[in-house]
């Protein structure tokens, strides 16, 4: 009987094994030198976790199963519900600021196209209890600590922020109903996949006031933080925005990483619960999707049965991420499969014991080692030692064995030298 | 809204993160030296597959679901069919033998209870294409490899090494017929959980022959492989099974674990796909379910839609070993939470900024390093390096700053060191 894979799914071969291990690896070195802790959560929580605050494109491509007692459960579309919970939990216990990672597998059951599949994995950041712009700027740094060490500089990429806060301002400002805001960012967030002429009917027809749709399609063309003034009246908003992104700006100058941010009120992000600072990381030519997004989203502990409690994050997923990668040359050199210290062969009427122990002893110490299962000429195991990658072989002849040497060939040079079975061990032990 | 975690899964807080992680890592470092390649699949494969040849327990612990075309799905509770389906689905091309190993995380929708979640991870190693039994013994020498070095001894655990040949040839030299062993193994694999009475009354039940109980439990009684010639008549078996569990036991001895392994009859597995050689790793005190368990499987490929194929593995569950483990006090000092390298304190009345530009500069080396958000007096900044179980701390003084230098605390020590800026970056990037 034989059976397909799912579609959207993956099969990961150990060649693709070893990029999901290189990214995600990446992720893991790159979140403990910024400080941050690793945490994670079930697969599956209760459905209903998943449709407090995630947004109907979420919810709708939720997968669902039931436990043996009928209960509604959910395979996580994003673990940030499940952070909330974990905080929540143990909110006075837990040292402030949490700073956590996660690399959670996360599935959502939509079409699988370019760079969305139906299960992925995610890299999670997130800054919880610190009331303060530099927490953001510190998330935006993280991103970026991340794509320039896998080769990624600020000629393939682009972090562009804005802010929620801002972008509610200058819509009341416009005469926009604060009820309207969140049924608007979905539309917003749109403008970059239209054209313009989609976008602005889109607007029209939701808005119905071509002064006020002006306005909006207006201030998201500005490209700079000190121009916002020449669009709207900053002093009218009454609100601090403008200067946290000032302060954002100047803490990742700080950081020595303004070559890669650019201010853009075009990132409005999908999702309901952002209320300050958002960013979008885009590679430079426009191909892609958004590589990550992220940002403040201070009311959502408190949403999911907590007390108030600001906070800030990111979401990078595995395949937009990877995409870019392969298009930059990037993952080829890398991400490869880990190579094998030695390989052991024997000439063939020799017993087939004694490549067994010294494999055994081998691998004792630590070293990566294999032997052959081909019991055949030495040509044949030579050639499997380089199938496998091995950086040497350790050839045991008829005629070595007898004076208790071993031939130790580099495979990468195919130098051969012969050792004592003495001296070998000696050297490997030191 | 507050909603609880649903029973039988685990959040995984950074404390219990670390002992995953150092559990996970160790399989997989065993696994590189020991010559296999990681793999995986995905979290969930068609429902049918996993009705093939899992056994009954497993079908009806299945967690299912549906895509949306409303095609039935099920989360994975065992990765030895997607191995087979990938396997299969490269045959011609896949190098043999595939020595492959996999930590995928697994589902159950049993009942939780000590030792068994609903979700947990699983070590799993093969040999595919190999029809020897050193690959049986390299497979068990892997499993003890990994045992020994997070720190069990021959005191801790026993491999108990059986085989299904040899009690499908007893079986069946007892006069039991072919067709009824299937049924059989997963009665007889209860043993060890029923009481003596209990475990013949279920045998009685099922065969209604005394005798045939009688020499059944004979059977299973026997500790050495040179007493069975003692309870079966060996030659009437017609088969190899006592001559390949002597090459296993030859093999093990030639890689130098012979002290962690016994004959053991009762090891019977209650999956219907093994073949011959099977295994079991228990605790000595016996107060636990097995750690793992594994054997050979050469019909399984065949039974997926693929050509025959021989193969062997194991399987090892997180949750029985960490009980283990924790019982044997090893997880308290080797898994740890990762230290951070530098904490960076600053004078209160200084720029916000000095600290995080020092912070940035030790990261982009490749350095753990994080600062306070809590701009306040120094001695709260310590305290908070204290917590975070930081090596050392970097203090900027408003006096030690005009004359460019740091005060440079080791955080276990308690000394302090001036140290010109120029004199720490030089050191640093030595």
């Amino acid at each position: 009987m034989k059976i397909p894979p799912v579609k959207g799914t993956r099969d990961f071969y150990p060649s693709e094994m070893a990029v999901r291990n290189w990214i995600i690896d990446g992720w893991k070195r790159v979140s403990v030198r910024n400080g941050f802790e690793e945490y994670d959560g079930p697969i599956f929580e209760y459905l209903k976790m998943f449709q407090i605050k995630s947004g109907d494109e979420i919810v709708e491509q939720l997968f669902s199963l039931q436990d043996r007692g009928g209960r509604d459960l959910a395979l996580r579309p994003e673990i940030t519900p499940t952070l909330a919970r974990m905080v929540n939990q143990r909110i006075n216990s837990l040292p402030k600021p949490i700073k956590w990672f996660s690399v959670p597998r996360l599935f959502r059951a939509e079409r699988p196209q370019k760079g969305r599949l139906r299960e992925f994995f995610q890299w999670n950041i997130d800054i919880i209890g610190v009331d303060d712009t530099r927490a953001d700027a510190e998330v935006i740094f993280t991103t970026i600590d991340y794509l320039r060490e896998v080769g990624l500089t600020n000629k393939d990429i682009k972090v562009k922020i804005s802010s929620r806060k801002l972008l509610a301002a200058v819509l009341r400002s416009i005469g926009i109903d604060s009820e309207k805001l969140e049924l608007l960012y979905p539309l917003l967030d749109k403008k970059s996949k239209l054209s313009e002429d989609a976008f602005k009917a889109l607007l029209e027809e939701n808005i119905r006031d071509q002064g006020k749709v002006k306005k909006i399609i207006d201030f998201m063309a500005i490209d700079n933080v000190n121009r916002i003034a020449e669009v709207v009246n900053i002093n009218s908003i009454g609100e601090n925005a403008v200067e946290e992104l000032n302060e954002v700006f100047v803490a990742l100058d700080v950081m020595k990483v303004p070559d890669y941010c650019v201010f853009d009120p075009n990132v409005v992000r999908g999702l309901a619960y952002y209320t300050g600072i958002v960013f979008e990381v885009h590679d430079i030519a426009g191909d892609l999707r958004a590589i990550c997004g992220g940002g403040r989203y201070d009311n959502l502990l408190r949403d999911f049965g907590g007390t108030s409690m600001p906070a800030t994050g990111m979401g990078m997923g595995d395949c937009v991420l990877e995409i870019l990668l392969q298009e930059k040359d990037l993952l080829r050199k890398k991400a490869t499969v880990p190579r094998l210290d030695y390989f052991v062969a024997c000439a063939e009427n020799l017993s087939t014991h004694i490549d067994m122990r010294l494999v055994a002893q081998l691998r004792s110490l630590g070293y990566s080692a294999n032997f052959s299962y081909k019991t055949g000429k030495l040509g044949r195991q030579l050639k499997e030692a380089d199938n496998q990658n091995a950086k040497k072989c350790i050839i045991i002849g008829v005629e070595e064995l007898k004076d208790n040497k071993l031939i130790v060939k580099d495979m990468a040079t195919g130098e051969q030298e012969l050792v004592s079975y003495d001296e070998f061990w000696s050297r490997l032990k030191a």
